[in-house]
């Protein structure tokens, strides 16, 4: 039962976003009654906790495993967005934002994420590609990793890019191509040039 | 003297934020009475309004000097870096953080400015260099430009860069190099790489 809990409330948050589901709903959502939900968690804070927890379990799973199949760098940051789509289309845009405004104690567990894993993932991806030549070696990684990921916080932030003017995915793929061609090499930008036409439809689907 | 009280807080705010300057403060510099400061402004809020309206007027005219003079899109960017470096260099960093969080009307003048202007000539150079072949034809203006001044404003938030690890025209300049870098296209590239080597030594410079 307490994974059920969790796992609609992921499932109702992701759509409405926080602040407008209650713990009625939840409760209607699986057929069961409010008072067998509190008998697992004190208030929806409480799941809330659970749910971003699991949330961010599962986002590294799934980063670790295209860090596999990715070959290099740039594979990898195009790949990462892919997945970052997926993740996201369906995601009611205001959820990041209820997080921050409302939720202060969650908001916490997704920023000691994105300093501990994302910012550190890019990091590494940056630190890589100039190894390798693909991206130019004058760029400051500890800088540059900072800015991908404000960009990618940015993009959903409705008193920059109102949703009435902005479809979200088609800013972060903006964000993405832009950011990527602004770090590569002569010979990361001749290796991108031979996998954009294949890579940039595939991200580019859907996505306006 | 009004416009003596003007300059003078501007020096002041400038070096040393706005929370911490009283008028007693820019009283003393310019070796008047605070009575004769009140006979003409009811409070700082009122000076730090013209001090602002002063502030923008002047870096209007400056980017409308630089807009002429520069031949071409990737110049009139990296001439107004250039600048922007020549008028922050010696600002300090809270000044922006402090019209955000103590001096809303302020700080509302300067979102005003930001929207109409900055926006706009962003905007206008990334149109203008899309026309001139310079840029990728498929980057979105709208949300690129809004990138652009929110990178300009991020470098200066010490939530996310702090002054203690990040300095703070580095990133405004790593950001610049980045950014025109992710429009360029190659006909872009080609001008760049003519042109950057003497734009970076100029560019770099004291920077870090």
């Amino acid at each position: 039962m307490k994974e059920r809990i969790i796992k609609s409330a992921l499932n109702l948050f992701w759509r409405y976003g926080i602040k407008s589901v209650t713990m009625d709903d939840i409760a209607k959502d699986l057929g069961i009654s409010k008072r067998t939900i509190y008998q697992h968690y004190s208030d929806k804070e409480a799941i809330l906790a659970l749910v971003i927890q699991e949330e961010i379990k599962t986002q590294k799973n799934e980063m670790e495993k295209l860090d596999e199949q990715a070959s290099n760098p740039i594979e990898q940051m195009m790949y990462a967005s892919v997945q970052m789509r997926d993740t996201l289309s369906n995601m009611n845009p205001t959820l990041l934002y209820d997080l921050k405004k409302y939720y202060p104690a969650a908001w916490e567990l997704f920023q000691n994420y994105k300093h501990e894993y994302i910012i550190k993932s890019i990091h590494d991806n940056l630190i890589k590609g100039i190894e390798l030549g693909l991206y130019r070696p004058d760029i400051d990684v500890d800088v540059l990793s900072m800015l991908r990921v404000e960009q990618i916080v940015m993009a959903f932030d409705p008193t920059i890019f109102p949703a009435r003017k902005f479809n979200m995915m088609h800013t972060q793929m903006q964000f993405l191509l832009h950011f990527l061609r602004g770090v590569l090499s002569e010979k990361g930008f001749e290796y991108y040039n031979t996998i954009k036409d294949k890579s940039a439809i595939e991200i580019n689907t859907h996505e306006k």
